[in-house]
């Protein structure tokens, strides 16, 4: 396999260089095909790297680029953009841009993020708007759900290229030759939904050749794998996202109440703990960390603000896969051949 | 304590009377001021009333209402409201305007009994639409979240309204003087967000006197406790709300599966089941099932359709609250002092 290049924006996420640097030796030491560009301060990051004490097993897949500025994960986007040209965030992407990298991996601000890599790399023909999509599990897997955040405000022409694109990488990713697109909705009836989803779907009905659509999907079906890839639009999208992790931790608030209730049941709780841990493995995002924006000339992978070492890996991975198999060019030749279809 | 007459619609719900008549006597044995009028083909109520062999011990506070149709879970609105005029769910709320009850319950078709309330008991001056309201358990104890599912497309007027009447649900039930009302957007900055929120946004903003406004809270927080009322449009909430309802089921899904894995996770789940259980009950639907349809002149509660019948038992005994609380007149009272705000 040839080498594959990714430049990490080392000073992004929550935890910054305490977990970039330690999270790209884990990612080099387990994948003897890739090099990684660490971008960011420089005498930082060479503390890091010191402290870390790994350099020698992995010599010369690592270097450093050096950017001298930061973005906040509160930086107003307009200023991240056209103020900031050194941050570590605009130099990882830049990287990208350069062919310097095949990837790009950030934790900082998403938005920042989204506007950087879409004013630098831009989009795809034929795709107006970027996407954020992330892998959810599901009982029987996996599905595709975009967009997660990056666009408020969608036409149902938008929503019907996040199908196409959705469809593309739940092919390259999960090996579905024909995947099965979902729209989101409150309802499976036609007449259910806004506009916006309705126009969509209208577009999606006639798209046939193109996509094997299935039709609407309510919310409480996203982790039933009826789908394999759900589209929304950003505002949706992130909004069910989140609600799940809110819920997710309020479970856990109540889960470690109870087992703390007496004696008893702390011992019980002692004894489940195995197969708790496993079953909160199926849905412990840091395992499947790593959003991707599809529908740039280029690779970028977004990281959780406040993902840890090993969510800082699965997301370094993650780009190693889609560099692999090449989703952009994917997208690109799959939004191609659609003539007259929601892209006319 | 005044005897309290609800309406219930004995037809509605997935189970239909082999529910709702032994629920029924289960809140008359615990009510004492409780008469239950139960709405819907009369001999068939007869039967499922004498197989359950209480009657005498609830004697003289239950009636039946016959009604000749029943609304299908799936019928058109249009059709139900118009071609049903002696629907058990119609004749319910007909019970409700003409004051022979005091509260309607039922578990039919939501779309459609939210369009019959409408058309037969109006909403409150000053409020355009009613609105579809659930008491959210929260690690800090409830929140009532507004709008579920009535309203797909919402102006920031609509929004501000659902805000006073979530205001006045939240005071009213959980006895909070002041309750801190928050509106669910995508980030908690003032530029995230569409424009129907960012519109509400400045309504509640200018509006110190009538609502403690703590600005926009993203959805993981809705379950921290954070708020008291949050408040977003019905396409969003019903996306947030189901994404959950999806999210328990495939995670019940994955602890089964990891407790089932051999005879040791098998014996330990046996162990901790009690306080799983106990953990599940915080979270449970089923204990506090009960949708208010806020905003209109009566009362008006959905159960979940596929409410057993604990949970259709709670949703009566929830209505009985909301009567002896008389919610509508403190809606129309806080919307009458409401000038120039959001209601010029």
């Amino acid at each position: 396999m040839d080498n594959i290049s990714i430049a990490l924006d080392a000073m992004g996420g929550d935890h910054g260089l305490s977990v970039t640097v330690p999270a790209s030796i884990d990612a080099l030491e387990r994948n003897a095909e890739l090099n990684i560009i660490l971008v960011g301060d420089e005498p930082q990051i060479q503390q890091h790297i010191k402290a870390d004490g790994r350099a020698d097993t992995v010599k010369g897949r690592m270097s450093i680029q050096h950017a001298s500025e930061i973005v906040k994960m509160d930086e107003p986007l307009a200023q991240a953009l056209r103020k900031k040209k050194d941050s570590s965030m605009r130099v990882a992407i830049d990287q990208v841009k350069a062919q310097e990298a095949k990837a790009c991996v950030s934790a900082g601000n998403t938005a920042a993020l989204m506007a950087i890599a879409r004013f630098v790399l831009k989009t795809v023909p034929g795709i107006e708007r970027p996407a954020i999509v992330v892998s959810m599990p599901t009982e029987l897997g996996f599905c595709q759900m975009l967009d997660l955040g990056a666009n408020v405000d969608c036409t149902p022409k938008q929503l019907f290229q996040f199908a196409m694109m959705g469809a593309v990488l739940a092919t390259c990713s999960q090996g579905k030759a024909r995947p099965k697109v979902a729209l989101l909705n409150i309802g499976k009836e036609e007449i259910k939904g806004n506009d916006m989803v309705k126009g969509a779907h209208a577009l999606l009905k006639n798209a046939d050749d193109h996509v094997d659509y299935v039709g609407f999907i309510e919310s409480d079906q996203i982790y039933s794998g009826d789908a394999d890839v759900v589209v929304c639009d950003g505002f949706v999208g992130n909004i069910s996202l989140k609600s799940v992790e809110g819920v997710a931790r309020v479970t856990s608030f109540f889960l470690k109440q109870e087992f703390n209730r007496n004696w008893y049941s702390k011992l019980t709780g002692l004894l489940a703990r195995p197969a708790l841990m496993r079953a909160a493995a199926h849905m412990d995002p840091r395992n499947y960390n790593g959003a991707s924006m599809l529908g740039l000339n280029g690779i970028v992978i977004k990281s959780h603000g406040g993902a840890d070492r090993v969510a800082m890996r699965a997301a370094i991975e993650y780009a190693i896969l889609q560099v692999e198999k090449d989703i952009p060019a994917q997208v690109k030749n799959r939004v191609s051949k659609l003539v007259n279809l929601g892209n006319d």
